[in-house]
């Protein structure tokens, strides 16, 4: 199976929940030696059509990528308070690493083989150019893992 | 400021605290179709000089690599019980991620200076080759980074 389940072994996102993103946006530009990164939000619900749990969800969240010399961004997100693997992450475990994303072709074919394998979806949802799931794979590897699929 | 305090922007390892390393290795190397990596232990005190909060440990871990494919290493830790980052990790928080390692020169440069800005040396130890340094990072980038030298 070449790669896996996924098809890719190329990490290319870490993900950490902060409590507020404009200081951790200059705390990380500063550490790295970078400019401090835009700050953008979420594309609201008509756009995102983002299922959580299974139940549509209004929940928005502020982004900012910081971009490593390997081909990783960490990714910076702020969450706000509607329901969602953010929130719920933020609520229960404080500020920290939330996932590892992976880019990915044929997103409901993986979210499919993942559930099969006892990794169900948790969070999904449209971003202008691709969509994104998240997947409840902590049992197995510790981490949740995001999928991205891009146009 | 040329990437920052570290000197690099390459996040060279994911690491990984897990209860059963041998049951662990054997689900990431399956997930990623690789080949099961080979574990590990780290080396006796007698070569790792190794200090943890300022006083020497005994503690060893075993480790397994998983190699990805933008020269990003996940790294396994299982601790043993000594006093180690590790085992406190592991009591505190469970399994999970336990830090982010870059490939630094000047160790005790760099230790020093990331002191001085409020990032204090945690753990540190020799290995083959090499030396480690953890740092407690978490209050600006909510995880902890991993300093690794290679002579």
């Amino acid at each position: 199976m070449d790669n896996g389940i996924l098809g890719t072994t190329a990490v290319a996102q870490i993900g950490i929940i902060v409590n507020n993103i404009e200081r951790s946006a200059k705390k990380f530009a500063d550490f790295f030696g970078m400019e401090v990164p835009e700050i953008t939000i979420t594309d609201t619900y008509d756009k995102t059509l983002a299922q959580y749990k299974g139940e549509p969800t209004k929940a928005r969240s502020k982004l900012a990528f910081l971009h490593m010399s390997n081909n990783i961004d960490i990714e910076l997100i702020e969450p706000d308070d509607e329901p969602s693997t953010w929130r719920e992450f933020l609520d229960a475990h404080g500020e920290g690493i939330h996932h590892i994303a992976f880019v990915i072709k044929d997103m409901q074919g993986k979210v499919n083989k993942l559930a099969e394998i006892g990794m169900p979806l948790v969070q999904k949802g449209e971003y202008t150019g691709g969509r994104y799931a998240y997947i409840d794979s902590i049992a197995d590897l510790k981490v949740m893992i995001e999928l991205l699929e891009n146009d």
